[in-house]
């Protein structure tokens, strides 16, 4: 089955090692390989994720050959209005978790994350959400993962998304759940 | 002197009422009269606002017939390693003056406001920039300008930039700042 991806393998653009470690470890264990394209790529300042993405993917489309797929993840805290939201990534970079457990304080600790993937498969686009609920813990915890897994604690659970190893980071992750759709899609369409 | 620039009135460009104001007020005192497209548009995102200011004139250019400008603010807080800067409004309309006290609390409080304008002269791209040095005050005071003015004390300054009126906080201003050089290069080239 996995040989006629194999042919044109997918291949996925971002810059981040972590994002791709993760989705490489759903398809794997679906038997399909796909590569990293390791570029850093511009991106619109807007408050939804989906439109930010597919904007995205709309400018790579003329840079990359044939079909690849990229990824955005955003934090959302319901009671700071899902701040951090589309900003995620530069607000890790200079408030960080602890700047998070700073706002947090006293209010409601509500949140999700939210990963939103667009496909390009050459001639149009198509897009694949994951959302997974949890709210903020009260101290950093854990060392895996990546951004803010080390504040984040999954609905049902007592560990941070930090303190879980990559294999039950996966089961149940944003991210995953995108990806499972994915992948569903590319074998519904063989 | 003013008569040449009525012939063809500088436009500017932007959502912000409390922006054209403060520049049309700054205008207004060197007899210049500017008008107002009130438009929203997209922005890149990046860590230099001159990148994206600049970015946003060159896509702006292919719809607004003539020259026009337009402006970018951000708030740089250096214990925060520069946090808000470029998405000093999406941060505002999210964790607000509230937010930034609490990130603020027990570190050294110095930050800055840096204004960029970007004027297209219908043929080339020119930047002006101006810049306010301050700290973030221990409360919320004041109900004059907009944005972070409650929170920020110029240096030199006791007040907040939301205790003073409209005439005080634009004869110091990093709005006011480059549109003075701005005004300047206007002056200048005629």
């Amino acid at each position: 089955m996995s040989d006629a991806f194999a042919i044109d393998r997918l291949r996925f653009v971002t810059s981040n090692q972590h994002k791709f470690m993760e989705i490489k470890e759903v398809f794997r264990r679906e038997g399909i390989a796909i590569e990293w394209i390791k570029k850093k790529y511009e991106e619109i300042q807007a408050d939804n994720t989906e439109y930010i993405s597919l904007d995205s993917a709309r400018k790579l489309s003329s840079e990359i050959k044939g079909r690849f797929f990229l990824e955005d993840t955003g934090l959302y805290i319901d009671s700071l209005k899902g701040f951090p939201g589309p900003y995620s990534s530069y607000v890790a970079g200079t408030i960080g978790n602890e700047g998070i457990l700073r706002l947090i304080e006293g209010l409601d600790r509500s949140c999700h994350f939210l990963t939103v993937i667009t496909y390009f498969d050459g001639g149009s686009y198509l897009q694949f959400s994951g959302i997974l609920k949890g709210h903020i813990s009260i101290e950093i915890r854990g060392n895996g993962g990546f951004g803010y897994d080390p504040v984040f604690i999954p609905e049902g659970h007592k560990l941070t998304l930090a303190e879980m190893d990559i294999g039950m980071k996966s089961s149940i992750s944003h991210r995953s759940i995108a990806t499972q759709k994915f992948i569903s899609h590319l074998r519904a369409g063989r």
